[in-house]
């Protein structure tokens, strides 16, 4: 790969490879963001799409071959993929078919960024890494701290001390395994994940072990998201609203909206999230367990209102992303640090 | 029995005879509080103490012979006891030998003023009644709400509806089954009951199934109670005071005080109280399923604060019992209520 030259007159676009969301962020060569996009894409319903994904997303700022693609995945999981290596390697490749002009580079499980070609010799470095971008920039932008970011479907949870990501895990098993990352999220999430059962007319009730509803039906159902923060398809193909997310969730008791109504999906929402907020609490305590002092808590993602609950609960003090990420480039974190980050890697 | 008369120049004394504690208010003829007092008693550990710990309690009031006494109890669960029913025989009879020439009164499951005589031919039916004249007390001062009286060692959930109580259970065993007993509290309950693993030093570890240490421990270490309100023996017999408490709590995870320090002892103590407010939140949704509108929570007990934190997460008013309760009979709400239910019922 021919060294990287000539970033003063080029704009950078960071991905996120998701396996059920495609975004990216740009920023031009004074690091200052120029856009964002996003795609609800479930990578394993048919991932020769994604070329038309990444085209389609990359047309939004004019790609030209002289924009540079700075790349994160965690799409590599989706079992459409017999193995993650496999998945990287998929995900490379339609980089290269989508934008076969440009410069196309990738972070490593190790932070290192890398050329397309030099990651297609060790596709397992290049597995889950949408993380690492953004533990780096924010690292040097906090020094200290937890950034806990909660998304549609999973939460990272991960140390920063003195100006560096802490973290132990490099793999997501590894990350799983040290409290770093815990799958769960506040659109995807199952239910069933959380609990055995929910209270019912004044019973705790088991629960079905069905795909009927998701954790973005209780926010909506308790007002802590809006339909605009549904970026997942429902399990029932029905709207993302207050009537349809009651039925859905009713079905979680095997019930309906004839036997339960709003007040009562309400009371099981309610303790859905409360099993929410316990499971990235315990995450968020087995992390601060390896530190002798605590550290302040940076929310971020869309499920940050739990975040900050969760931090409140556990008595640590919270940091605003205020100053650090462009208003309206949260919701992109991943993207945007892996841009921003690239850009100040090499300038 | 000879109907009860001439109230008006008798005190009434209220009787809480639980397993691990003894507890009495007494109330003038007007109704006014006169006193209170309580003993560290465990039953189990030698029944035919009894009688010396209501006597003595009886002679802080000068208990003549023209003193009513209004009993409530839960101590008949003790394990010294064959069944329930030899456990409030045992009760009864040590109250006629402790108080010979007093008239003695007991309120029934169903909320009944019985004589001693009386309940002793149903022993059956004088289980379990610590919370009844309370929570008649409480219906007929509040209307509606929803009473949450943690102790040290259970939760009592009890709806109040239109001036009455509507709890469903009457035995312990029913009240366990809807949800309107919980058998955890702020002083004895055993951490092991919580959780089957702690966070330590960056892993979730699992704990030891001994007796090492009491949720009174936790609450020492994170400064939600003082040595006042341990109202147990602690389970190494030391004193309850942070350091020793940080040292049983750290046998939970078979270490000590050589290799835990106060810092990582309180996150175990964070995640502890967690799961302890998770089980009452539990119970508190699951008795809220069974009405149409969010009751007001009447936190009680010398783990109120748990109770506030629990009806703020799960969305619920609290109404304090400040003007319902004289100063400073909070703690013996049981008790007091007893006596002056009592009065009110019979003047």
């Amino acid at each position: 790969m021919i060294p990287l030259t000539g970033l003063s007159d080029r704009i950078v676009i960071g991905w996120d490879i998701g396996g059920a969301q495609t975004k990216c962020a740009a920023v031009g060569p004074d690091g200052a963001p120029v856009g964002k996009g996003s795609r609800s894409f479930e990578v394993w319903k048919g991932p020769e799409e994604l070329d038309e994904v990444l085209k389609s997303l990359g047309q939004e700022f004019c790609a030209s071959e002289r924009a540079v693609m700075a790349v994160t995945m965690t799409a590599e999981l989706c079992d459409c993929f017999r193995t993650k290596m496999e998945g990287v390697l998929f995900v490379l490749d339609s980089f290269r078919r989508s934008f076969p002009s440009s410069e196309v580079w990738c972070i490593s499980g190790r932070g290192k960024w890398k050329s397309l070609e030099e990651a297609a010799l060790s596709p397992g470095d290049f597995a889950a890494t949408n993380w690492r971008a953004a533990a780096a920039w924010l690292a040097r932008s906090f020094g200290s701290g937890l950034w806990v970011d909660t998304g549609s479907t999973t939460t990272d949870i991960i140390p920063l001390i003195d100006g560096v990501p802490a973290a132990l895990g490099s793999t997501d098993t590894e990350r799983l395994i040290h409290g770093e990352l815990v799958y769960t999220g506040v659109v995807r999430s199952n239910p069933d994940t959380l609990t055995d059962r929910v209270p019912v007319k004044g019973s705790m009730c088991r629960v079905a072990d069905e795909r009927f509803s998701s954790m973005g039906d209780c926010y909506l159902i308790l007002g802590d998201m809006d339909a605009s923060s549904y970026t997942a398809p429902t399990c029932d193909g029905r709207p993302a609203d207050l009537h349809h997310a009651v039925s859905r969730l009713a079905r979680l008791s095997c019930s309906d909206t004839d036997s339960i109504n709003v007040h009562e999906a309400r009371i099981m929402a309610v303790y859905l999230r409360e099993k929410q907020i316990g499971v990235i609490s315990e995450a968020m305590l087995q992390v601060c367990s390896r530190f002798r002092e605590p550290l302040s808590v940076i929310p971020s993602g869309a499920g940050k209102f739990l975040v900050s609950e969760a931090a409140r609960r556990i008595g640590l003090p919270e940091t605003g992303l205020s100053g650090v990420i462009p208003d309206g480039y949260e919701t992109h974190l991943p993207a945007y640090a892996a841009a921003a980050g690239f850009l100040s890697t090499f300038k």
